[in-house]
């Protein structure tokens, strides 16, 4: 498979298009970004490491009968995937509140909520991503009422699903962000990506953050939380 | 009936209790603020045309099937309503987009909806009055799934109801704030009220703002524009 034009490249990722007509090659980035591109800087070892979890985790989410936009990894930090339009929303799903949940209901970071919490946002960097709910994605056209309501049960399928899986390894889900596509024969899929940068992920024993958060709030051992993750999910092989 | 302890005062009201049980008086004053207290003022004649505009809103709504705490109009001020505990949620329901949505959509102020807005705002003055979904409000128990339900029904409800009626008298509904309590017996009841601050009303024929529009943004004709929707409403006598 031969890399063509690059068609976007966002925070974290470059994509390009290829040969093949309906796929796309994703290429993971070391750099980091936070709070809306204000603070940049870089993650050494990002980039493969968020390839690699993301690759894991979605084979894990198509065993379990969720469609993913996944096709096959090329190398450390590239993966083939199925050419979608992206929904324009970030679909995230919280346990535990943390991060901007926590500061605007004025929760302490680290409440457990009564139910599991589903938050959508509309993806626009200019706009800071504001937080809607259906009636606005109804107004606004971001997405049909089918498509909402499929993005919704496969959001808290694949919340089931990797927070049992990883409580296996040691690591508690507190929330994270999904994005969803849809394939060129319309078929709803999971895309963008399940990493360290868009997942909160505590040490189940010792409440160790091993996220983005340590970027984002400058906590120190960045790169060894990555790579703690990575080792418990794929071995230290 | 005779006035006792003040329970409650807000930015607007003023409520006390009274010598009958279950019955509370609602005391409406000119005092005016805006972006969460941040602007201070006062519109002459306010009190009484909010309190003379709600209760004639109030009573075309229990005619038209929606429960209401409204009891009877005591003086050009004040008002019997009916104890309730608020549902800490203010309920926004917008045809028009205009204001906070607007900002936040990076939508033009006058774009029609495609279709109806509802949004529930956290009551929590010092959070901001954060926008949340229905899965917050379950988190949070802010509101039982049933309550939640019929609140949605009601505000639609009144929406139609109100968008109809206040067209015949040359009125547009841009958007509006309800808010619900509960009775003591546990019925779900409208409560607080429906004015010129609480609704956005641009009058049909030339879209002048006729609602606090005009002291938020210091537009000018304040007093003329509350003593307008009043007439409209209520005649000119």
């Amino acid at each position: 498979m031969q890399k063509r034009k690059m068609v976007y490249e966002g925070k974290a990722k470059r994509v390009y298009e290829t040969d093949q007509d309906g796929i796309y090659i994703v290429s993971y980035k070391d750099d980091a970004t936070a709070f809306n591109g204000q603070k940049r800087g870089s993650i050494l070892g990002k980039g493969a490491i968020n390839n690699q979890v993301t690759n894991h985790l979605m084979q894990l989410l198509e065993k379990e009968g969720i469609p993913t936009h996944f096709i096959e990894q090329l190398n450390d930090t590239e993966t083939a995937v199925r050419r979608v339009r992206i929904i324009p929303l970030e679909v995230i799903v919280r346990s535990i509140a943390a991060g901007s949940l926590a500061t605007r209901l004025g929760l302490e970071e680290g409440t457990v909520l009564k139910s599991t919490v589903l938050e959508f946002c509309f993806k626009r960097d200019d706009l800071g991503d504001p937080l809607v709910n259906s009636s606005h994605i109804r107004a606004l056209g971001l997405a049909t009422d089918e498509q909402l309501s499929f993005i919704s049960s496969y959001a808290l399928k694949i919340n089931s699903i990797l927070s049992a899986y990883l409580q296996e390894v040691g690591i508690a889900l507190i929330d994270f962000k999904l994005e969803f596509g849809v394939t060129d024969s319309g078929q709803l899929v999971l895309a963008d990506e399940i990493s360290p940068d868009t997942c909160r992920f505590w040490d189940t024993k010792t409440g160790k953050k091993l996220d983005k958060d340590r970027f984002r709030r400058d906590l120190g051992d960045v790169e060894e939380a990555y790579q703690e993750v990575m080792h418990r999910l794929l071995g230290r092989a």
